[in-house]
């Protein structure tokens, strides 16, 4: 299994996905969300890079069955259901919907994953149910972090290095990637501390300052939920094993 | 003085570069060879991004004061006096003539910077050279990690993180970003390790495999050329002093 990982949704423009399984991450908060809306019973989770194909796809799957979410600069968008807090994405409010997702950073990773052949969604909170996935599909990986504005962000590289640093011990490795080394390096050395990180990184601070602080706090819990979302060519649904 | 660093030229572009210092670093082998050109007495490097704007410039240089220099594919171009190896910069070869120089990567990287308050050049040989500057200097300062076909590269991720980490011990820092915070951490728990690091990532076992092992360890070496290239709005130049 060869491991490699970008930094950035930039940097995933170089990289070649043929034949890979993509992990995408954006902790903070969209692929903490999405984990949570399935783990929450909702059907798939569809995720949109813009608000107008948010609203189309909407309309095309029945408005009814359906949970518009996402957010631009943090906020929900108005005459949204719900903004990108995985906190607002409760059993009553999404379960047996479809939620189409749409936000700034982490669903723009997805669309650059799409030749690669599967994606699923890690976050800290189900990192553990993805690393297992992960071991059993037994296919080069690459970790595709979203970045923050197309600069890296602490919260996805110590979520990236972590996956990779539980790959690395037991596993065999063909060839691990230079963002891989350096993630899973850099996570070893903060490997305990996790809230703090997640609450000191440039995307933390502001969302805390924007008074999304429990949202950071939840999205720094680790092995949490035991799902994995894997890409169907529309959606992501769970799947509990390759 | 706020510390920003960009892993890829790709994430460069995101990046807010005014009233800033750019720090543009390719350890392997870009910025060595610009700082070991400048050592061995050549007047100025002057960087361009394609093969035809080296030739261009050459031309209205006058060819009798120019060397061209460059690779692609770490491979010297037809027609050029030199390639890209800083061990070919010799006094016999530059001294008193101007480089201009192609790259695969730390050109383009150069390229980026261009709206930057100023531009200096870090290689591992000249790294306290440079942050002597920057101190001196005392101005916001972003350092530009070239990367290697639009990945990260731990030989420039390295450089960066090390001139970081002699800047944030003894000096005031205001805010230090992700990558700049990534980076250094990293560089610490590997400080002792220039020489394995250079030669174990990607870009230096494969100028390795190429036969350019020389030159791997030549850019290995830390702090060994007190010299700062200072770009004067067509080359770079030796600064002393800002």
């Amino acid at each position: 299994m060869d491991i490699d990982l970008v930094a950035t949704w930039a940097e995933a423009q170089h990289a070649d996905l043929g034949g890979r399984v993509a992990v995408v991450i954006d902790v903070l908060r969209a692929s903490s969300t999405i984990v949570a809306a399935l783990a929450a019973g909702a059907n798939r989770v569809a995720p949109v890079e813009t608000v107008a194909e948010c609203r189309e796809l909407a309309r095309r799957l029945r408005r009814s069955g359906v949970v518009l979410g996402g957010e631009r600069n943090a906020l929900r968008i108005p005459g949204y259901d719900l903004g990108n807090s995985p906190l607002e994405y409760t059993p009553e409010a999404v379960s047996e919907r479809t939620v189409v997702l749409t936000t700034t950073n982490g669903t723009q990773a997805v669309a650059r994953a799409i030749e690669a052949d599967s994606i699923v969604i890690a976050s800290l909170n189900n990192a553990a149910a993805v690393v297992a996935w992960l071991v059993r599909r037994n296919q080069d990986v690459t970790v595709i972090c979203s970045g923050t504005e197309g600069r890296i962000s602490l919260d996805d590289l110590y979520c990236g290095g972590m996956l990779i640093s539980r790959l690395f011990e037991p596993h065999f490795v063909g060839d691990i990637g230079d963002g891989a080394r350096m993630a899973m390096e850099w996570f070893v050395a903060n490997a305990e501390a996790a809230d703090s990180v997640i609450r000191s990184c440039y995307h933390g601070r502001r969302l805390i300052d924007q008074g999304f602080g429990d949202d950071v706090g939840y999205c720094a819990e680790v092995d949490t939920i035991d799902i994995v979302p894997v890409w169907d060519g529309v959606a992501f649904a769970i799947e509990t094993g390759p």
